[in-house]
């Protein structure tokens, strides 16, 4: 993957804005924040634990991703020193929740966490965030950011979109195909500039996210900054489909949508023959809870609801759980959504 | 493993303490510091990396370990970037150089690396450092550290011995039995008071690291912080063999006297029965290397010097280069250089 190098500026830009929306979702000096995510060339780690130091008056927990500090041990640090705030991943704190269980036999909502700060991804309807809060007992807030631009977007308190965070980068939400401005509540591109950032400067850089904006009025916070809809996927990670252009991440809703499913999945697509004619298919493999009850309707539901989403017959295919590994690679950091298994496509990596 | 957790003045004396170093060995503003060592609770890459960014104008590239980035990503990375300096382990280091060759077909001295610092660990007679500068062509210098207290020791440009950082802690050698001082010049425990640390407080904190009062003479650097030697091993990963003390890292010395070895060793202790009766064994497994040519004395020289320096008669097993890791942790970050199999001592465990 591309490396992101800064300089003393970008850091400490990165630091304030991760400061400031710890602040916001109420984190106050004297907490604990435990970060399980990979300190490496990736920044977003690195700010956290410097707001924390330099900026907030908290103790950042810097354990690294579940490969730097298995996951048993997280928990063991966490119950150990009375953690009451966390900085992850969705994958890993549904993660971290279920390893207590099985692993010690504890609840995580003991810890009486205060909050949680993190990156739903496209939640649209809040029921990963849901899932979430269930789990840890604690309000749950979603952020955007790319290495490159630091802390995109944020939600504050009254939760009602993210924020651009407009006095430090511009953004701008550009037609995927023709490149030009998309209508107020379309999704596109998000383009960014980074009004701060020297090394290396980033300047309508298009970041192949999708956005959406939702409000540009002031919020109930106070704020004028506009606000855009949770991150939606990527545009470069989309299918194309027998014509139709699908983006793996827009099968979030679906899948989180029946509480059969563990909310997770991974789309899989390969080539068929159907009546002797070659033709493209999309499998979305679901993962099941082991406690889920009968699973009768389920996958077609699903396939129904899919179709409905993603404008395009796909198949179902349900997963037991803790079996999607075997598919997918999830777990720590970000997960994969997209198995490619297309000849057409393998041939031009 | 243990955590350490820090607050604001821990850190930022840490990355004083790592950007003194860093000055003194020659790091100047403009420089790009390569950093492979794992960001977690561990505080040392951080404070390399903080006094990169904000005390001398240096970027740091935070890659991690070879967990976190690749061994031969970390290396594209500082041919792409033109990295000049480097902090990490020994081990590491040496495999980096190695893997430049055997992926790139390339010799790490095309970087004109301007200096390395590390931790040699019980180099006495210089033939590590020797072995790494020759591989990197560049000066090479010594630290000693721990979690607990920080930038415990470290060397100037004159490498005569390594200067306690005494405005930082007071540092003792004690005898590992008794506890009392020890004579100028004899070995024994670091024990550790830090002046600036309250979360939490280290106070005449025994270490168990083996160190060495070299002087107490003002150096011709103009400093008159205390010198100590290369720190020397654990005592208490010290085997008790027949009687005798044996520290696994005396055997670094002999094995790295002799060119045909790689320098990696690991010693393996345990039971045997000979004329009949049970006795301790300890075989020193020593990698040797591919090219080594004739291999005839070299299992008789070290077992002669290894009997000399360890004041015990061991056995020396030679094995094939790259072969040593399937006995041995070696790698990245700390090697394990004791393999304990009596049984007498690991029911304890």
């Amino acid at each position: 993957p591309r490396y992101t190098l800064q300089g003393i500026v970008e850091n400490e830009v990165n630091s304030i804005s991760a400061a400031r929306g710890l602040y916001l979702q109420g984190v106050r000096p004297g907490d604990i924040l435990q970060i399980p995510a990979t300190n490496s060339l990736a920044s977003l780690p690195w700010a956290y634990s410097k707001a924390c130091n330099e900026y907030l008056g908290v103790l950042p927990v810097t354990t690294g991703s579940g490969v730097v500090t298995a996951t048993r041990r997280q928990l063991e640090i966490a119950f150990d020193i009375g953690v009451n705030c966390w900085m992850s991943f969705p994958e890993y704190l549904a993660r971290l929740a279920q390893a207590a269980k099985d692993e010690f036999g504890r609840d995580v909502r003991e810890l009486k966490t205060k909050m949680i700060t993190t990156f739903l991804g496209p939640d649209t309807e809040g029921t990963l965030r849901a899932h979430l809060e269930a789990l840890w007992g604690c309000p749950v807030y979603d952020n955007y950011g790319v290495n490159e631009v630091g802390h995109g977007a944020l939600e504050c308190s009254h939760r009602k979109g993210l924020h651009f965070m407009e006095d430090l980068s511009y953004f701008e939400i550009l037609d995927t195909d023709s490149g030009g401005a998309v209508a107020h509540g379309k999704v596109g591109n998000l383009v960014a500039t980074v009004l701060y950032r020297k090394i290396f400067p980033i300047i309508r850089y298009n970041l192949r996210d999708l956005g959406r904006m939702i409000s540009t009025d002031t919020c109930d916070c106070g704020s004028s900054f506009r606000r855009m809809d949770h991150f939606l996927g990527r545009s470069d990670n989309m299918v194309r489909m027998r014509g139709v252009n699908v983006y793996p991440m827009g099968c979030l809703p679906a899948v989180r949508s029946d509480p059969r499913t563990t909310g997770e999945w991974v789309c899989e697509a390969y080539d068929a023959v159907v009546d002797g004619r070659a033709r493209e298919e999309l499998t979305v493999h679901v993962e099941v809870r082991r406690d889920a009850g009968p699973l009768e309707g389920l996958q077609a539901r699903l396939e129904t609801r899919l179709k409905n989403d993603l404008g395009l017959s796909v198949g179902v295919k349900l997963v037991e759980e803790g079996k999607l590994e075997t598919v997918a690679n999830l777990g720590e950091g970000k997960a994969k959504r997209l198995i490619e298994r297309r000849q057409a496509y393998l041939k031009n990596k």
